[in-house]
């Protein structure tokens, strides 16, 4: 009997000794909230189902593990934004640009223009926001020339705490023409490297910028190779490249860091041209030639905005092409300059931009070290993931994953939640359009709840694309019961929130699919709506007939609160079964959090409708009247495998309204 | 716009301000390790889904709650044994007995005896195993006369440590004839209460001894009425009597309770006459009378013992019904003798024994307050319970209810597994019996095993009713996969685990259901047996082409490991969705303790088989070679919707092995 053990790697052996899981032992102490100690809290509850590797890598782990797949990636650069409605455009451009797959997004640092401080468009902030509120991974810029180690530990000790774990780290440009050496101060990008890995340790990923034709101020090609091999070596673990015009540049580049020794990742900087005027200015800053070729080209076509970023986007899918044919290439780094088009576009062309990823979860998973291993959420910030984030960001228990009702500390402050970031895109005139200059009773405001089912205008002609609760159109998921969802919008029940049951879908179902592929995902149906007072009474008659099938949450704004649900137990409506995982699920109907949620559901009335109208006006005291009056309802059937009955308990309802009218 | 608020029972009312959890108000701490920690810890953590308000609740809540739902119940009353084996057999009768569903057992007493001893016969070692290992809720009889405080206090911590959470505080009968009170001293069952709620405050629920006919040694029955009601409002919770035999007495009694102001639970003691000596005995030792209508019954039919059973199920039966027609008694507690048949027949013919009782999991839960959350178990001791609650008992991280492979503290030392009730219950002849007097080589072994499955005698006429990893014959469930775990047994698949997948069968499914009314159960297939190596590699060669859909672990005696598991994560096989509830998943396939199990598994093998015969013996060196050089091996089949694959994986693993005999 001989043991034959295969060695293919398929099979994984396992010695007894190493069967328990260990903390990353490159990450140490660096005496304050560590992540030392974080990492050791993850690896003593391993109970949490790993989703993703994703969720749990560094920026260099991810990166590695690309390049062994072979598969191909990209990445975002985007400048912090002058104003706060920049700021807000800049975040929805997150989300979409987001939605592509970008491996991370950097934002650069302009010491001119405050990037450490609190202002919600400094560098800082926005990348705080990337992390947090668009889950994006993400690399902060921080320049050291004329700066003190104080300012310095300052940024990086504030970058750490909110979240963030890669840096760019940068000389940046002396003030002044003058260039004096300081001692003991930070002259190069090499010292500012030296000084987050003597400070923070490994905490921080650490990317460093590389010339491909050299640094304007070095006094050699070669010299230049020498000064990125000295930030390398300082504990850098990734370069990415000064833009560059030909793909020769950067692989020769590549070939001759590889040649003094430079091995880690060396990315190249993309910079699709989009414009003559942002290629000239660039070009200024860069001390970059451009090539005859393409002066060739430009020149004539100067003034025809259009053809130059089709000719952009054409030279830099084919330079792509290159790089990614060369086969030493495995990740590009876009140059945004802010704008989506020209970059997506290229992106699309080069098979890179993957539309609607596999999600690992039905909800978008924050980037924060402390949120990534969360894995439950209450489903009725679904439309307002930014808020929940935002309103539970002081939790401490999401390193072990779960979320329990009691558990949960206070939600945040309801005061904040008009932070910039969570504003309506649109301005007050649009949605006076799509909302109803004049509001002539309750049922026009039925009108506008039935319009945004429908996509179809409202009586003065404009669509209805968002709503106080829902900044998006329609969800795909809820387009499968549109027809319903008119019906009941039309009679007063405004509804703000549903999902159709799901009876053990596959887990890579392009519309309700999430999780690893070979699982099979479910759901309850839910429905969530504002009804008046007389349709409740006769709604809880009718619900009787229901008890056990369906569980119902029932709160005016006072917080007159009627529920069957038992002991207050959350209540699961999202869930998923997966190949050798334990059970994930990852929303659920939860008693406590709902009266959260019900504060904050009955205030957008206010903040966002009624106050779009004068003090005083009808339309205002229509809101208004709803607002103190109406009730707010959430509805679980749980025998997700029969026939999703809400729309029965509705129908009933509007019957025992009927038959009680004619009586 | 009328408000109006059913007040229908269904309905809940929930002001803002109660919408937490708060731990019970009524438990405090006594200084040491106190429930009021325990029970803060426990509220803290709601996300674990309650199942079974039970599992929560103090036995006196129990009670309240059984009357007022109206659902009658009963109790059982034992000694503890006098010898090891005796214990063995006990402890299978609180198993057997345990099914009807008592609301309690308790155990008695003796001071003679070492009660509070480590002994594995004492009454404090046979409470334990009946709450940790039986998960029975169990009261522990205590007496205080002619001890110490100290004596008394160190019992009560030590019933504390061992999760006790009952006593019944009884003065128990002075030494010698002479009755001295002493000052400061235990002089009545009173002192004892009081003690009990000094030392522990509200820990332990207590109760006391109630005499429907006084106490044979008080000056009359008002001035042991009065006794009883100081007992009681010392800090007893309710009042289980003494045996009686007219159910006019116990009535009349209760109501001359009532009217001095006795108002907690009295639960009358029912003492089916099982045979005439025990029954003199008795009457001996209670000094009770027995009417004369009873003794003329019993006295001609001394001799016949059935004769008498029968009179005296008979005779509890009539008794029993006139006390629960009365309306005032909602229990009944049973004096048992430590006898089975009797009780059982008269608690099936008052349709108090609830056979196959609604399960709160597809596993036992523990009594034990540590474990009462525990939510959580790996399969693979499915069929040895009290083994893995044994080699888990020191871990504290149940009271989070979910239990994660890495954190799990090392399971308990193997060298204890052969502790007395984890013992053969059957002798080594029976043993010799089933499991061959002589083996001629592996094929006797399988034959064996397929015995064990079939349920038909092996070739010397001998049932095969269990097994050295299977006590009991085999599950109902596993009857479903008869046919097939038969045929691959006689090929050398020797089997000691198995469940079929199941896709959602109601939660009330007699043979597979558990958990709430109203609920889905679900399985994955799993498999898991002993094999040689030669099957083991055409197994692996076969798993290939099952790879994603196939989990497996395949591991030897010396600890060489192949997996497939990702990241070495449990993979939930038994999970239930709920009406208003989390998603509960009780059984996972866990890699980390499967390599503790694997070594208690290899070990049975020798302990319980090999040597049953000489060393040096040929068939004691058939077992050790299959213990040095068999697999074992476990299978899941993640995709449970479908048709379960496992039996195509070891068909195909056998025409493998065909294939390459024949070539």
């Amino acid at each position: 009997m001989l043991l034959l053990f295969p060695s293919s790697r398929e099979l994984t052996m396992v010695n007894e000794t190493q069967h328990t899981c260990s903390a990353s032992s490159s990450s140490k102490s660096d005496g304050g909230s560590s992540s030392g100690s974080e990492s050791s809290k993850d690896s003593s509850r391993c109970s949490t189902p790993i989703l993703d590797a994703d969720r749990h890598e560094r920026l260099r782990e991810k990166m590695r593990r690309r390049q062994e797949s072979g598969d191909k990636w990209f990445s975002l650069e985007f400048f912090p934004p002058r104003t706060a409605n920049a700021a807000v455009n800049l975040i929805s451009r997150f989300d979409r640009m987001g939605a592509g797959g970008p491996l991370f997004i950097d934002v650069t640092w302009h010491p001119a223009g405050d990037p450490g401080s609190d202002k919600e468009t400094s560098s800082m902030i926005i990348a705080n926001t990337a992390v947090n509120y668009c889950g994006l991974e993400t690399i902060l810029h921080m320049t050291c020339c004329n700066q003190t180690k104080d300012d310095i530990t300052g940024h990086l000790q504030k970058a750490k705490r909110l979240g963030l774990k890669n840096i760019m780290a940068l000389r940046g440009d002396p003030v002044g023409e003058e260039w004096e050496e300081e001692v003991d101060g930070f002259n190069y990008a090499a010292d500012l490297v030296k000084h987050i890995r003597n400070e923070f340790d490994d905490y921080f990923d650490i990317c460093v910028a590389g010339y491909p034709k050299g640094h304007p101020e070095a006094e050699s090609y070669e010299a230049d190779l020498r000064y990125l091999k000295e930030k390398v070596f300082a504990g850098a673990d990734f370069i990415i490249t000064q833009l560059f015009f030909r793909s020769e540049t950067f692989l020769k580049f590549m070939k001759d860091c590889q040649a003094i020794g430079i091995t880690c990742p060396i990315i190249p900087g993309i910079f699709p041209i989009q414009g003559y005027h942002s290629l000239r200015q660039l070009v200024k800053l860069s001390k970059l030639e451009v090539p005859q070729e393409i002066k060739d080209v430009i020149e004539p076509i100067k003034d025809n905005d259009a053809a130059i970023r089709n000719f952009g986007v054409e030279q830099a899918v084919s330079m792509c092409r290159e790089l990614l044919d060369s086969g030493v290439v495995h990740g590009l780094h876009f140059y945004t300059l802010n704008r989506e088009v020209a970059t997506t576009e290229v992106l699309k062309r080069l098979g890179l931009w993957t539309e609607d990823p596999r999600r690992p979860l039905p909800w978008a998973v924050s980037a924060h070290p402390k949120r990534r291993v969360e894995d439950v959420r209450p489903i009725f910030w679904a439309s307002r993931p930014k808020s929940y984030i935002y309103r539970t960001q002081e939790w401490d228990d999401f390193p072990n994953g779960r979320w329990g009702n009691s558990s949960s500390p206070a939600f945040g402050e309801l005061k904040d939640y008009y932070l910039f970031y969570l504003k309506s895109k649109s301005p007050r005139e649009e949605l006076l359009k799509m909302w109803g200059e004049e509001l002539t009773g309750e049922e026009s405001v039925f009108e506008v709840f039935t319009c945004y089912i429908t996509g179809e205008p409202n009586k003065n002609g404009h669509k209805v694309t968002c709503m106080p609760w829902n900044d998006d159109p329609l969800a795909t998921e809820t387009n499968l019961l549109k027809e319903q969802l008119e019906k009941v919008n039309r009679r007063g029940i405004l509804t703000i929130n549903s999902q159709p049951n799901i009876n053990g879908k596959p887990s890579t179902d392009p519309i309700v699919g999430w999780g690893p592929s070979g699982g099979y995902v479910f759901q309850k149906a839910y429905l969530e709506f504002f009804t008046s007072s007389e349709i409740v009474t006769a709604l809880l008659k009718v619900l009787k007939k229901y008890e056990l099938r369906v569980n119902y949450h029932i709160v005016n704004v006072k917080g007159q609160n009627i529920t069957n649900a038992p002991d207050l137990q959350p209540n699961a409506v999202t869930w998923g079964i997966f190949p050798g995982r334990e059970i994930i699920q990852p929303t659920v109907v939860d008693p406590v959090s709902f009266l959260s949620w019900k504060d904050e559901a009955f205030a957008l009335w206010i903040e966002q409708w009624a106050k779009l109208y004068e003090e005083e006006s009808p339309s205002r005291m229509i809101i208004q009247y709803i607002h103190d009056n109406y009730y707010l309802v959430n509805l679980v059937d749980n025998d997700f495998p029969l026939e999703n009955c809400l729309w029965q308990v509705v129908d009933d309802t509007f019957e025992l309204l009927n038959t009680q009218t004619q009586q």
